[in-house]
């Protein structure tokens, strides 16, 4: 049984998701359909991106990835499918696959031939359901990706800065933050370790224009309650949280905020 | 595998959709659930009705939808099922699957013989758990409708205005504001073609007092940041929306408000 | 096909709930997957255990059931496996499985091993996705127990107070509070007969130094649009509703909140 996920910015409140849904199983009944989420922040590609990339690794080879988070719908903007070496991508050329290929391993790209699903009856405004759910469906049916792809060299792809060590300080970035307020960075135990950071240690963090000692733990449950500090998440990466907090109140932080940390 | 879709206004928060696919999996193990949206605004009937109807275009015949967007619940308010062409509707008696049943292809309704599924020891608040998931699941096992209904003649519908053309103008309705701040219109193509509208076209927007001139586009991407404009949008309706933005925060606009278009 | 059901405070924005879902498919392939909820609010496990609790009671006989609630993740806290007559809980030791347990009959408790799943390379905060998953997955492939859990003697339960009945009087207390805003008593039919109270009948409800009327009603639908009132909710306890309102924001109700009846 093919497994065909679904990553929109539609939000569980509108009927969109379950559309989307109705068409995969018209044309493959026996496909299993699993939301990763449907609220990415409208337009939000980066985020979408960053989610996609993360969630991939955890699906069995041979999955079929959707995202529809698409700020460019109806333009000239093509949709593409990425052909990996663990499954499929499906979506918008704007990045929103980029993550998630890399962790598939890229084969090959198409472009999605959309003649061969959009009709003049059909909408312009909603690719999710008229294109990217159908080519996912046809794909979980084992059909060859040439009948509606053609093959192409380049797409875009997310740039994503690296952190910098120097001397005795990393900085890096505020890459994304969670529905729990706690604020991902871009670094990860990589460069803890050049540092010779190790659990339990303290560091200073810099973060927009004042100083706070923070302590690098395994886990927030180590942390006391209301606690400022600093764990590497499940996504691999250092992240600042409040144990029982939000991190992202009480910082002010936002994506793309830098920060820097000192090894004390 | 027959499926099953679910419309409530349970909201995901509680475990009131877990326990309807709970009581659903008991009784027929293969069916396969799919949550149309459980985030209809509390009591709102008319939303559930035109979401439902939207929504039912999309998905296999035989497909069984249940809709609980109640608030006569346990009162004298019937239960009903739709039998159509294309497949099941189950529901209370007050116009939330009428929509729907247009598009099915309604053949005959049912009274649901209550008695059958509620105990005095069953609670008389909660009958999408205690009668319309199991009217659903047995449905899905092919039991006769005769075991659980009774024939109705009649049953409730939702009167819906149609848009008035007169001379340039088009008048009509806001019907549906959805999660994206977009205001939907009962005015469609047909009426456009009256007039002689085209893509691109500017239209001069008479609504709340006040006029202000909209492009009608392909899509929301043609637009400009945060310009007004109208598109024919993916239920087939004439929309007005703001790129990127909420033309409903913007107009101040609800469901029920007039709205007036002019070609100029 | 065993049913694996998700209870957890991850939210639906993120993507940890659908990471949870691959991890189960990529071990049995065809576990159906139900979320009970995503929405517990943060840390919350007394309405984990609530929740959990009331909706186990509906899923057939052999459902694997998760909870991560989990405060105490990455400390020394245990995760377990209660072994039922109706089927198996996973989740944190920290009595979120507890009500739950009751209904479905414990038969043993086990404490996961959890050195069979966690490496140093995975990540301390995240035992819904590198333990409690994969337990669950190798639980619906029938796996023995055993292999990863090691029986013990005793776990963490939920103490909940007993509604008090003197005179003419009960006294309870709000044991949960739903999106609806309908506040839940522990007080159930058992106490209402005790005081001879029956469908209809006005009592006088003392909440927060104040008295007011309530009328005892089959369903919210019986009451006029605003009226406050009580009836015997879906989970078998007497809740306090405004019809088409909010009973919770009205009186300032929250958790824990003692309230009395006198039978009038």
């Amino acid at each position: 049984m093919p497994i065909i996920t679904l990553t929109t910015d539609f939000s569980l409140k509108t009927p969109y998701p379950a559309v989307m849904k109705g068409v995969i199983l018209s044309i493959n009944p026996r496909a299993v359909i699993i939301d990763v989420t449907h609220e990415i922040k409208k337009y939000d590609v980066f985020t979408a991106a960053f989610v996609l990339g993360y969630t991939v690794k955890y699906f069995p080879k041979g999955s079929i990835h959707v995202c529809v988070v698409d700020p460019g719908v109806g333009t000239e903007r093509r949709g593409i499918i990425i052909k990996c070496r663990n499954g499929f991508l499906v979506g918008p050329d704007n990045a929103c696959l980029s993550l998630a290929a890399r962790h598939m391993k890229t084969e090959k790209v198409f472009a999605i031939k959309e003649e061969k699903f959009l009709t003049s009856e059909t909408s312009s405004t909603f690719h999710g359901r008229d294109v990217f759910a159908p080519v996912a469906a046809y794909l979980s049916l084992n059909k060859s990706v040439y009948e509606f792809g053609e093959e192409i060299r380049d797409y875009k792809k997310l740039s994503m800065d690296e952190p910098i060590v120097k001397g005795k300080l990393i900085e890096g970035l505020i890459i994304y933050i969670d529905n729990f307020g706690n604020m991902v960075t871009n670094i990860s135990w990589r460069e803890l370790r050049e540092l010779g950071v190790e659990l339990g240690d303290s560091l200073l963090m810099r973060f927009k224009g004042t100083e706070k000692p923070v302590r690098f733990l395994k886990s927030y449950g180590f942390g006391a309650k209301g606690e400022l500090l600093v764990v590497i998440n499940s996504f691999g990466f250092l992240e600042i949280s409040i144990r029982e907090g939000k991190a992202k109140d009480f910082l002010k932080g936002e994506r793309g905020d830098k920060v820097v940390f000192k090894h004390t």
